[in-house]
């Protein structure tokens, strides 16, 4: 049988310092960290970026299908990918959560696995936090902080006319993901002696609980001397990001469907679920990529890289923010994109 | 009849601009605020301090008698507190909320009204953060980060024998307030007709809805050229705090009972609940006031500051942590000092 210690036997400072007890601090910068009042950070003429998300049960994941390992993993790195989106490096977290009774504390620790294999894989130390209990659900709050060279960051307002829209990797995966998921629940709901069907979906699966953050594509820009003219990461899908970096910089945009990445694993299981791939991609949200855009004359640069796809191109705000399908249609990219197509 | 908007009428994107179009930004450190996938923050040569809380409905706070605006300053407010703990300065937050539809615009608002209330007092600017429906109970995530100049920040465990120990303000006042509160709404509870009877609890009340951080003792130490030996605030109870700062620097100690400072407001309330006035400022916690130990050379320097009280010295670890009682009995302190004295 599993072990189970009741949280109760550690006491908030015993399960902090059980919790906290492995932490091998990666940054020089971290002049302090768990154990204080505060922690603290040194910066050698930095800037630093910060960010913070809060992820509640029931709402933002379903320890149903979310093992808590993949989950502490992913609540780090859906944080790491906004720091690399603002083109810069993350060194630090803070991690908060609100525990109900009904967790043990060995399940903590494999929450906690997954929070410091992500520390330990990006490269960011975990200086701070709260530990609380809460009457009911998990929450987690996680706050990341990075670094970047003296007004290197890349913001989302800032493209040009005529720039290059790029994205990396794949889109639509995370989203196929979770439709699988939600499947599976409701058969095992309906009847619990059905085994979930998982073969073959690895990559789906994989793509919905234990995103990865877009370090390379940072570690890239800088090693090509790339800056991007805008850049967030899509979290919400590309349709809704397209038009964030359009509407903050006043322009338009053509994207063409043809060239928008997807996987051949998300592919077969969109038609298996009877869903257009194209319209997983654009609308399906938490794939943790990067969307930015680029000066044409750097386009040479980025053929180097196939992680990247340039998938359209910014114009002027009059020509409307348009998907261009492989059929030749021409569609108005909305953030409500799935009912457009859907007509 | 008081407005109700609906969330879900502004969407996630109108109600984040919404709660942050007025926000005007007070440090010159603050590159980029709210709006993008993180912020950005500046250093001039100092370090960086950071902390964060997570507040939950039916743990940390109370709708029922916390009202929504005292809410959102109280939460800034106990993570300034630990900032000023570092001997830092705090200068940005972020804030991310959790709220179910039971939420309207208008209530935000209130909340909002409070943080930014917090934020203007303080002089600090609201940076970054996170909204997000929750399926019950309101969720609260605050990040403080503030600034210090170099290894200029203060500890908790670097204590030297021979130490005085001193607090700031007055002790207990939050935790009567919490007993008033707490026996109101019990009354309330059995009978919705009886009205709370709240005169002349003014500071105790005050004392639980709307603590204050000592921003003017950090600006005392530095005007009078003062650094703690060590240093935390009052979240506990200075019994717990009192075992930290003794335990981390392996030392014990004396503190006097008469020396306790407590407000006559706390003394006559505790009288009327039939609790000890010494007990609750022990123990009561949620005064988010400072306690820090000087060397013996500064003593004629805090002499100056009406607002601190020393009330004991740091001893060798082998003479235990003890309170020295009017009545002359000496009583070790214990994080449980409660039940020790109930005895």
């Amino acid at each position: 049988m599993e072990e189970r210690t009741e949280i109760a036997n550690l006491g908030e400072f015993g399960l902090i310092e059980h919790l906290t007890k492995n932490i091998e601090l990666q940054n020089a910068s971290t002049i302090l960290g768990v154990g204080d009042d505060a922690a603290v950070i040194d910066h050698f003429g930095k800037q630093t970026v910060i960010t913070t998300d809060l992820l509640l049960e029931g709402v933002h994941f379903d320890l149903m299908y979310s093992p808590l390992k993949h989950l502490g993993y992913k609540a780090v790195v859906v944080n790491l990918s906004d720091i690399y989106a603002m083109n810069a490096t993350p060194t630090h977290i803070t991690m908060s959560i609100g525990i109900s009774n009904r967790f043990s504390v060995e399940a903590l620790n494999e929450f906690y696995e997954g929070v410091y294999f992500a520390c330990e894989k990006y490269g960011v130390d975990l200086v701070g936090g709260d530990t609380s209990s809460s009457l009911k659900g998990l929450v987690i709050s996680v706050t990341a902080i990075g670094e970047v060279a003296p007004n290197a960051f890349v913001k989302r307002s800032t493209a040009q006319k005529g720039d290059l829209i790029c994205v990396s990797g794949e889109l639509g995966g995370a989203f196929l993901g979770l439709t699988l998921m939600e499947r599976e629940k409701k058969i095992y709901q309906e009847n619990p002696q059905v085994q979930p069907d998982l073969e073959n979906e690895s990559y789906i699966v994989g793509r919905l609980l234990k995103p990865e953050a877009r370090k390379d594509i940072i570690e890239f820009f800088e090693k090509n001397n790339i800056v991007p003219t805008s850049m967030m990461d899509v979290s919400d899908g590309i349709s809704s990001e397209i038009l964030h970096l359009c509407k903050q910089a006043n322009l338009g945009a053509v994207v063409y469907e043809e060239k928008i990445p997807i996987a051949d694993d998300s592919r077969k299981a969109a038609y298996k679920f009877g869903l257009d791939p194209t319209v997983c991609a654009l609308n399906g949200g938490e794939d943790y990529e990067l969307i930015f855009t680029l000066k044409q004359e750097d386009y040479d640069k980025i053929t180097l890289n196939e992680e990247i796809s340039v998938i359209g191109y910014t114009t002027e705000i009059e020509e409307g923010i348009k998907l261009h399908t492989k059929g030749g249609n021409k569609f108005n990219i909305t953030a409500q994109g799935w009912n457009a197509f859907q007509q």
